[in-house]
């Protein structure tokens, strides 16, 4: 059974997010969503609320395990006998960072590959901080996240 | 009428700003320079001090509307007729920034282009950022700012 | 009357241009497609068909004029009066070499504007060579560029 | 089982790319290393030269099927069952020209996957060119393509 | 004799610091290793540590002043005689930040030059931050700074 | 003596060119203007003419050798004992064929530092290329190369 650990803050999941974990189960057979736990990164949303999100979002789907760890990503990846990091690509702005991040984790795990994937080309745009950005003014972010996000984001932000 | 709105933070306004400001008037009858409130986003001088410091720097200009708001920057250009964004490029930096927001804003609002014009090389590394941090250390920056806009950085920051 | 100029090679003109010269009509109340003529570059279409595809393709579009010149591309505004050449910009791959270009256009006329518009997401990755790249297998390009030009490359790559 | 292809001219194959090849194979129960063929591209080392060298530089290898063909590699993909392209990333260069590629690909054949390995660093620097670039100037290429690929070099540029 | 500045935070100083330093002396005879005050931004180590941490990675290497101040680096350099500041770049993410720094700075003082040299490929990874994080998570940092900040790492992060 | 080499194809030499020499002559003792010979490129000028533009372009300067190889250029600059290899890097374009240039360079010789300058603002856009390119079009080019450039430049394209 091929495993891969797709991570992230989640803050909230978007569709973007959702259509990298969609696309990953046509190449491995269980996708770990995990959010790692940053104690320096102020959320919108507290790791419960986002666990939960991710889990609404997911729920149709089969094979994917949501988590959180406060573990290394390559460290939770062989524990779990995953063999791969799946990360999305947009094309406007993820690339540099991300290719660090990669070397990163070929630096402490040779054995764990990362996996890239190309954003889809209509959702490219969409990132947590735009809709957060987005759903500050009280514009409709409905078509960028899932339905249970959305609910909770007008319940944060308003309509 | 061809209007456009001039999105930005100006914090403070700097003279690659004005730059845009005056070439944008060549391709429309009225630029609306506005701060849009961003209420996570610590600024170094207050919206009144900034507003001013727009409207001084832009008092010898035809066509320049000074202004506020909390909307979304498109929904503001719509309440106002305009037909654009316009937002100045920096050959260095803020292409991918740009190109996300851009795409955001098309997804916002599809009548609502954004144009982009390009800094003038003589002014390309100067950001308020840039301008700020020299100023902390006491440096020069009257050939960066508007003179009014010098004279509030050296009281601020000192000489 | 504003007037612009947009400036390529379109061999051939694709939606992605097309797109850029719909939405250059809400900037300008006339837009001039120019190819311009380069000895060096080897086309597929010749210039005469180049144009012919460019006229048909905006046969329904008020206010576009088709031409070709030998100028440089500054020269030619200045002669039509235009204030503005017009650029599309894909967010893969055009912002280096297009500023580049714009600077350069700046440098030789302070006066001519070079104004960026963003290609739509839905077609950022179209462009003249990957039509051809395609159509040279037998690839079906009749969504990406314009139903006469689909014949003419038809005609000449097989189907 | 999981098959994949990975397109290319591998004129000639360097370590670069075996690495890819390698490393694809933790993920994919079969890797098909393919040449398509360009009439507008000239090339080194003939097509049966290359493909040779590809033989060669994976007989220790399980899982790999060397192959040329003339379809997009989309098509090929679909032919003989295949989820996804793999493509090397190096954090120099190709991101742009890759993103615009795999945007092509998603166009051209939604359901094939396009699957990005960073490049190891270091190798990051090693290309087909880069290589025919030094030994042009009878520089030693040894350490960066496999041994029989370096015979066949120090033949063709001498040493 | 030729003196240089390599300005930074160094919070902490890693291996690729260290290497850009050893390298600078190939080129020049004093190389000035200066943190400079900035009053806005966090660190994880006081001053006083970074500069310990400094002094013992380069006590074994002549040629090296390590120094702090709350100048312009440019002002700096200029009362010590130096004609440059040394930076290192990353080919994955400091190319657009360190341009328009360079441009400040040769505003700011036309004869200071600014000289890159790229990091090491095998260190191309390594940040403060990246070491940080690692850190954070109990991973190991050993191979990525020098044996004295180790200690220090492990002192604050556990192990 | 410190020597570095300033390596490049001329075709013609130009402002941005001269630039980088008399900057690299702040921090060297002598710079080696070398055209590395590359059969596969078609230039414009032939290598005697490209030999003597440089030669006139460089004449008031002390410390340049205007000379052509054969070699790799890191095995020109071991046999003349330079320590380094020079580069210009232009905020809009070079730097990622740079950086694999330079991990290149690193690969074939350790001891070889490859040392960028930054090309001055208003000097930016000037390349070879697109002085042939204005050149052409018998647009005015004398502000963007040296005198003895422009004659032959004229001479060649016309006025």
């Amino acid at each position: 059974m091929r495993k891969a650990v797709y991570a992230g803050t989640f803050d909230p999941i978007t569709n973007g997010h959702l259509d990298i974990i969609e696309r990953s189960l046509s190449l491995f057979d269980e996708i770990h969503v995990v959010i790692f736990y940053n104690p320096y990164k102020k959320t919108a949303f507290s790791l419960e609320e986002r666990l939960e999100m991710i889990r609404q979002a997911t729920s149709h789907l089969k094979g994917v395990v949501v988590d959180s760890s406060d573990d290394l990503a390559v460290e939770y990846a062989r524990k779990i006998g995953a063999s791969a990091l799946v990360r999305g690509l947009r094309a406007t702005q993820d690339y540099q960072y991300e290719s660090q991040l990669a070397y990163t984790n070929q630096y402490l795990a040779e054995d764990i590959e990362t996996v890239f994937l190309m954003t889809r080309l209509s959702q490219m745009f969409i990132s947590s901080s735009s809709v957060k950005e987005i759903a500050s003014h009280k514009g409709d972010v409905s078509a960028l996240v899932p339905a249970y996000v959305n609910e909770k984001i007008v319940n944060k932000y308003g309509k």
